[in-house]
């Protein structure tokens, strides 16, 4: 059974989901005792669990018959669609309407369906989907239904001080480039931690309008939830902007509700795409948030609970990571603008991020090699040494896990430090 | 802000959509009276809803911090992997594992993955979404995210004595299509009621091996749940057939919980695509039908309720279309072989489907014009007069708005007959 061009595409994984897979299937069938600094869900912080478990049963007490007994509209149970536009326009002014907001099942879908929309062959030839940072969060590698149709243009890694460093869009670079459908990028970042600030933002948003393409913002993390990390801007409503906003990071991930806001006609057809793939999104959990929205609970937990919670453990592995990082090799970490995790650069000729993986596993320790979140590592020679000397770790472990994973992963540093003959 | 070709097929709506957005704004928002039989949903049958309901404050109670706090698994929650297992081989005898099945956000996504998957363009050029019976469920003719590549072979409608007819295959029009990257079937179906039989099968999979093409069999209405209906033949394990269930019809609809059986192979790149787009279907509701199978509470549901409410109420359509529609209008039934429709054909020359929907309108009375379910319609020569001559209605309406709306619905037939010169 032979499979389409676009099939052959799809049935592929990333290079990343190789590993995640190792992890899983490691820290499942074993015995405990495995520190896993690899983790993607949020922090199963009680109070927010709690509130979402009490909004859920809200839900079901109230509405089960109605949400989860009869089909939905595809743009959104019309409950959830007005409280996301009274949420809104509330907060930010923006004079919105339900026929500007789309709810999905996650935000990978909705990425999923923009991609669709915007980028691969059309009237005027091929457009590509860019990534205007890379790296950036790996599934975006995965949207496209055709290959080679991802560009991602490297980011400049810039020194701050002792162990600190940061990106910087190659903004010469972007404008260069031709034949851009659709342009993506998450703030904060995962896996990096950067947020994209008011001027970079005008650029960025400067050159989708040249480009006639939509700018995609992804704001997992980002404002108004679960708002980890102070990020520089809110987000914006502009005319070639659509925004995505998940549940995900703010607890919810298992259930799978996004929505993205913009303009009419691009929001419409993503209405469209998503009547005709999947119909609509799972509706107790639309209920749920709704909820959470219209009492302005949601708010309340964001601002009393996860902000608070994620500053307070970056500035634990800040300080962790300053006390246990072997003086002698060359390491910094992205200065942290938000998001769950800590990206470091090992900038030594002798540290490749695999290898650290593999080493790391014999100590009974996971953290994510970096190299799969380079979109750009076929072929371009910009990151080449520095796409393989990053590797990220996660803010979600408990407190005990994150100081005695990086007292190993120190370790392992250490040794690879002393074995090669060049360090 | 241009679309991609996908991009443009895709943010297409069919017809019908039309038509049901017509319903839903007008039976939402003006005074009630509406006798709608024009109903997708499942009946809201009480001990139905309380048992769904049931199940999910079970998966609430006990598993929400890890189903709904937590990202899962693309291939589908392992309790939920296992359960479907171990109910197929215990009930078919099949044999299978883990790796044969794959759950994901509704049967129409996993139709749309396989689609895009197994058709289109690839490296023998373009194969087509074959439907091997025309007129079948609307929404697949929404999933080819290429123009003109899905094909639909006109069934020929037998008559079997007074008031009723069956369609069958055109098995020789079939054998002589080539390009074919899939085969695509509702059984029972949607909108027909009509259930493929022993050797129909026997012949579709032989065409399937022959063409090296997945047949993809969708079970909504059939066994082993909801069961509406007697069909003819449990679902098949061949090595072409891709099973696709789903638990929308026997009662939670808004949940999007549907999975799918087959070979290794096409169900590995269906898990992949999943990840790539969607990541997972959303699990609290994977872990309430874990539940519902694992306990077996499901199949009692089925058997002692779901499946006899449809019987009583197809007899109670086929009583009450018989005392009521005018003798002199050569009007008749699909055989009920299952499914939750009525499907009329009104054999006039003076009959059309969607003058009929508009007049009835008038009356305050909804039904789905036939013509969207024929997927041949444009540029098809074969069931041009048939495809505007036949209209679905619902089995899910109570038993007093489908007498009140059959007798108006005979009304508007005795007016268009009355009104029409030649009839």
């Amino acid at each position: 059974m032979p499979l389409s061009h676009v099939g052959s595409k799809m049935a592929q994984l990333s290079g990343l989901r190789g590993i995640m897979d190792d992890i899983a299937t490691t820290v499942d069938s074993s015995e405990s005792g495995w520190l896993n600094l690899s983790i993607g869900n949020p922090a199963p912080i009680p109070e927010v669990v709690s509130a979402w478990r009490s909004w859920t049963q809200a839900a079901l007490d109230t509405s089960f018959p109605a949400v989860s007994c009869g089909y939905g509209p595809s743009r959104g149970a019309a409950s959830l669609v007005d409280a996301i536009v009274d949420h809104f326009n509330d907060r930010y002014g923006w004079g919105i309407t339900g026929r500007n907001v789309v709810v999905g099942p996650g935000s990978q879908m909705l990425c999923f369906i923009a991609a669709a929309l915007f980028s691969g062959q059309g009237p005027g030839g091929n457009r590509r989907l860019v990534l205007p940072m890379s790296p950036d969060y790996t599934g975006y590698q995965g949207l496209s239904m055709t290959s080679d149709a991802i560009t991602g243009v490297p980011a400049r890694a810039e020194r701050l001080g002792e162990r600190r460093f940061r990106y910087s869009f190659d903004f010469s670079a972007l404008r260069d480039l031709d034949g851009v459908g659709m342009f993506l990028l998450s703030s904060p970042s995962n896996p990096t931690g950067r947020s994209v600030d008011s001027d970079e933002l005008q650029e960025l948003i400067g050159l989708a309008q040249r480009r006639d393409a939509p700018l995609f913002l992804d704001h997992a993390y980002g404002r108004p939830f679960p708002a980890i990390g102070h990020t520089h801007v809110d987000p914006p409503w502009q005319e070639k902007v659509i925004n995505c906003f998940t549940v995900s990071k703010a607890g919810l991930p298992g259930e799978r509700i996004a929505f993205a806001i913009g303009p009419e006609r691009p929001i419409d057809a993503m209405v469209s795409f998503l009547a005709n793939s999947a119909l609509h999104a799972p509706q107790l959990a639309q209920a749920a948030l709704a909820r959470a929205l219209r009492s302005g609970q949601l708010d309340t937990l964001v601002t009393e609970v996860i902000t608070p919670f994620y500053r307070d453990r970056r500035r634990l592995a800040e300080k962790l990571l300053g006390d246990t990082m072997p003086a002698a090799v060359n390491w910094s970490l992205h200065e942290g603008e938000g998001g769950l995790f800590c990206w470091l650069w090992v900038d030594e000729p002798w540290f490749d991020d695999v290898e650290f993986y593999r080493l790391l596993k014999r100590k009974r320790v996971f953290v994510v090699p970096g190299r799969h979140f380079f979109a750009e590592r076929q072929g371009h020679p910009g990151t080449a040494g520095h796409s393989t000397r990053c590797f990220r770790i996660s803010l979600s472990p408990a407190e005990d896990v994150l100081a005695e994973g990086i007292v190993r992963l120190a370790e392992v540093l250490e040794d690879m430090s002393a074995n090669n003959p060049s360090a």
